[in-house]
């Protein structure tokens, strides 16, 4: 799975505030939000003529350390398989920028941030926050950084979704975009899975109303949250190939306590997840989720209008929550708007989850594709040369 | 979907009580638990030589009141559309059985049940239960009906494993056996949903290991679990049907009040469950399936040796909780045993709702193979003579 290349080494999280009241950010609700603060880093130097600069947006889950290592830890940033000297994004060519998204809990202005107003954590008094407002935040602090237009915007599900608002809230400050197992629009069954993890989360008697800041947190229903997440970030063939039905018994057998591997994983996935993550800001980020709708006030056609970057759409064959007709029809928005667009299918077990670990191919299919969308804006559909073991297909 | 026939009028609940201590009834895990009662419901008359008795087996929050209306109330059984004179079970031929499963909450020794040892309920105190044990206690029911040999034994989802066991069993005591969208063995995703489930019962802090009765219910968790199950029952796109991106708005929009209507259903659903239903035997029956697999001491060709009944297995398309390639199994069982077995699967976009609403399809099927399961042992294979909506095939 791996595809080579080195490390970017050690780096450090910067932060970038801006949006002070009482003019702050305007968000989408109406109301404002400032002073807001997004946590970044950097990876590779930007040019002199500041045209290299590729703007990576992470999941859910996800933070501004996408690669590298921080000082004195040894797990590297959660995309450092794909950033790096001589890596997909190389960083020898490009530099590489991550923030933390609005909303979030690694840095930037989230529910667990001071309110000004009143010295307390905000907790549910931040107001509603849409995908549209994070990407907001994030253009200013590519602005920040004196770079009028990024060479790509790249990111996967929810990193995806920021990549599509890019397109349409952004198009003449992007030259490419690749949205990665994402969609247009949340469906049903995506809103119904992460309602589940909103109510797991607010049915924890320590949520007390989103105020639990300074007592006892919500952790059990955290946990259970992440858990439902886990199962639909995997496949059906991906838990039979990685647990089958393999027994890891603690405690008396059969009396719910961990009987199978796959219990015993879903509960360390849920336990380490408590650790690092805010439970009021999974409800803030779920929820921008799941009103993310680009088809809401735009039909098909519409939706990509005048955009000039070129985008390479990418899917999993075996993802069953951002499913693969999902991203053809990302596809058919692009090609309806006459827009340059290329669609790869990756036949992968993984499920959702293939994102981050389907590595040489994802490698393979974006070098290509930055390198022609520098080198020229009309070159060839990139996901149509790549290697045999990946079943690409130009959808129109 | 409905198929016609009529209402098997009023009916009562009646209870079966056996296995009194000391000898109690032996359980799988070497234990064994007595006295135990089976809540249990019949309809339709059995003849005189006590041949035309078919036994339904309910699923996960099932329970005896399948057909029917109580004294009072003005929702019938669970399986009324299958089950009355002229229906796909019909009453005025067949006599039907069912009965609430062994650690059942719905009249059957379960979990909430009092503990002859103690005075009160068991909690976790009832031994572990195996889909196994359930079918054992139901033998017991269907010997003191006078019954030596079942026409049918018919079922979906769990019920459709207690059809398997029954299959394994008792192979000397069916005629006939129809499991519907199941498995011969939990898969670790199925496990995984399972085990949220669990895990959302067990961090609700009113559970207290169980030992809730008399006190305030587990109720939130038993809520978030039902609505994980929930989800799993439809599909992607019965979902899309039924919701699309519908607002329901009730609260402050985006304050993780209800916005969509997928939420509303979800909670409505979670929220009438509880009123229902008792979290330990959410446990102990979430457990028995995860713990079910006739392949566990079998090779694949050994499961149904020796079995003479013919068996009809269905399968819905858009069942992605128990997927059609896990029926294809149960049917290659068959044949590797040299057992009469027919596959249909429906092309149903309802997902493992299906086996509860695809009544049309499912009475053409259940009433052509039953009536040729008792006029011959060695008639035509039933699926494929049906009507052209269904796409049935035979598996070998």
């Amino acid at each position: 799975m791996t595809a080579g290349g080195g490390s970017v080494g050690p780096v450090e999280t910067r932060f970038f505030t801006f949006a002070e009241p009482p003019t702050g950010l305007p968000l989408e609700c109406g109301r404002s939000l400032g002073p807001v603060t997004l946590a970044y880093e950097t990876y590779g130097s930007l040019n002199p003529e500041r045209s290299n600069a590729v703007l990576v947006l992470h999941a859910l889950s996800g933070d501004a350390h996408a690669a590298g290592l921080h000082d004195g830890e040894k797990t590297p940033g959660w995309w450092d398989d794909m950033i790096g000297p001589g890596k997909g994004l190389d960083t020898e060519k490009y530099f590489v920028i991550c923030s933390n998204v609005l909303g979030g809990c690694k840095g930037s202005t989230g529910p667990a941030s001071t309110n000004p107003r009143t010295g307390r954590p905000y907790g549910l008094e931040l107001p509603v926050l849409t995908i549209k407002d994070m990407v907001d935040a994030q253009s200013r602090l590519v602005e920040s950084l004196g770079i009028k237009k990024l060479l790509a915007v790249v990111g996967g599900s929810m990193g995806g979704m920021q990549v599509l608002q890019w397109m349409v809230s952004y198009p003449d400050r992007i030259r490419a975009a690749i949205p990665i197992a994402t969609t247009l629009k949340h469906a049903p069954q995506q809103i119904a899975f992460d309602e589940v993890g909103r109510q797991a989360i607010m049915a924890d008697s320590n949520w007390k109303e989103g105020e639990y800041y300074g007592g006892p947190l919500p952790s059990k229903g955290l946990a259970v949250a992440r858990m439902v997440g886990h199962i639909t970030y995997m496949s059906d063939a991906s838990m039979a190939e990685k647990f089958g039905r393999r027994l890891k018994s603690e405690g008396e057998p059969g009396k719910f306590g961990t009987d199978f591997e796959v219990e015993g994983y879903l509960r360390y996935r849920g336990d380490s997840f408590v650790k690092r993550f805010d439970a009021n800001s999974y409800l803030y980020i779920t929820k921008a989720m799941d009103n993310f709708d680009l088809l809401a006030e735009r039909r098909l056609a519409e939706v990509f209008r005048g955009l000039r970057a070129r985008v390479l759409v990418i899917a999993f064959k075996s993802d069953w929550l951002y499913p693969a007709y999902q991203s053809k029809e990302i596809v058919k928005a692009c090609k309806l708007a006459g827009v340059d667009a290329s669609y790869c299918e990756i036949d992968s077990t993984y499920g959702h989850d293939a994102f981050l670990l389907e590595v040489e191919e994802e490698t393979h299919l974006i070098q290509h594709f930055l390198r022609t969308a520098t080198e020229n804006g009309h070159g060839a559909r990139e996901g149509e040369r790549v290697s045999d073991e990946i079943r690409a297909q130009n959808h129109t």
